[in-house]
C-alpha cells in the first residue's frame, strides 16, 4: 500500500510556522494535564528549531480504495507508516543520528500549512540530526514522568488476566 | 505509555478458533475485492496453523487516561504498538526467523476469544517461526498484486504537489 508521504521542510518560514503550531499545542497539552502541568512544561519535548532536517510524515490521500488487510482494521495504514518511521529511527541511530517524533500539533493546522489534500493526514513531525548525546534510558524515565512496566504486565498466555494491573 | 499487550497463544483449540475467524474474514475480503477476487484467493496470506509461535498483539484497556503526545492525535497509541511490532519483525529476521502480520480478522471475535476487556483492541495476529525461504522481493510484487511506487511520488519538498500522482 505504501501509504506514507514525506515532506522535507527546507523553507525556514514554514519551519517557524510549524514550530509555532507545536508550541501552541504544547501549551494546550500542559493545560489538559492539570496538576502535572508544571512538571510537563519542564520537559524538552522537541528540537524543531535546531535539528538538521525537519520532516513531516503523513498518510496519503485516497486511502479508502485500499481494502486488502484493512477491511475490518482501517487503521492498518497508520500502522504501516509507523513501521516506516521506526525503520527510519533505527537507520538514523545506526548512522549516529538522533530522531524525535513530535505529535504535539493540530492536524488541520499542519495540513493547511503544507497544502495537503483533505484526505491526507499528518501523523508525525520528525526532528532528525546530530545530537549532543544519546540518553542511557528514556528521557521520560530520567525525568521521573513515567517508569517502565514489568514485562509480566504486558505479556499474557492465551487470554487476558482477570486483574489487568496495568489498566488500573 | 507502553500501550502494547501480547498474548502468546499456546492452546491449540484457541489457535484453531483464531484461524477460523481469519479464514472467515479472508472470504469477506475476497468478496469485497470484486473483480480481483480470484487473484486474491490464490495469495498465501497467513501461516497461522503451521507457524512455531502465534501471538496476538493488542492495544491495552484504559488508554483514554494518557494524553501526553496524543491529545490531538489519539491514534499515537497504535503507532506505538506498530513500532514495537516492527522491532520484533527486525529482531526475528536478524535471528533467521520469519514473521507475518495478519490483520484479516474481526476485532470483536478476537476480543471475545481472548477475553479482552472492552477498551482493549487487537491489532495484529503475528505468525512467527522458521520459514522455508526469504523472498527476494515482497510477495505481493512477485504475484503482481501491486508494484513499488517511485520514491519521487512519496517524498515532497515543503508542500504537497498539485498533481499527487499516487492518489489518482
Amino acid at each position: 500500500m505504501q501509504p506514507w508521504r514525506i515532506a522535507r521542510i527546507t523553507d525556514p518560514a514554514l519551519r517557524t510556522a510549524l514550530h509555532a503550531s507545536v508550541e501552541s499545542e504544547r501549551l494546550a497539552t500542559a493545560d489538559a494535564l492539570g496538576k502535572r502541568r508544571e512538571e510537563f512544561m519542564k520537559l524538552k519535548v522537541e528540537g524543531m528549531l535546531e535539528c538538521g532536517e525537519l520532516l513531516v510524515m503523513a498518510l496519503m490521500d485516497g486511502r479508502e480504495r485500499h481494502i486488502f488487510g484493512r477491511r475490518t482494521l482501517p487503521e492498518m495504514d497508520l500502522a504501516s507508516v509507523a513501521c516506516a518511521i521506526q525503520n527510519m529511527w533505527l537507520a538514523a541511530r545506526a548512522e549516529g543520528l538522533g530522531m524525535g517524533w513530535v505529535s504535539l500539533f493540530d492536524v488541520d493546522t499542519v495540513r493547511t500549512l503544507l497544502h495537503m489534500p483533505e484526505g491526507a493526514r499528518p501523523v508525525a513531525i520528525l526532528c532528525l540530526g546530530h545530537v549532543d548525546q544519546f540518553n542511557s534510558e528514556p528521557m521520560l524515565e530520567t525525568e521521573r514522568w513515567a517508569s517502565r512496566m514489568p514485562l509480566a504486565d504486558c505479556v499474557f498466555e492465551n487470554r487476558w488476566p482477570e486483574d489487568d494491573k496495568a489498566s488500573e
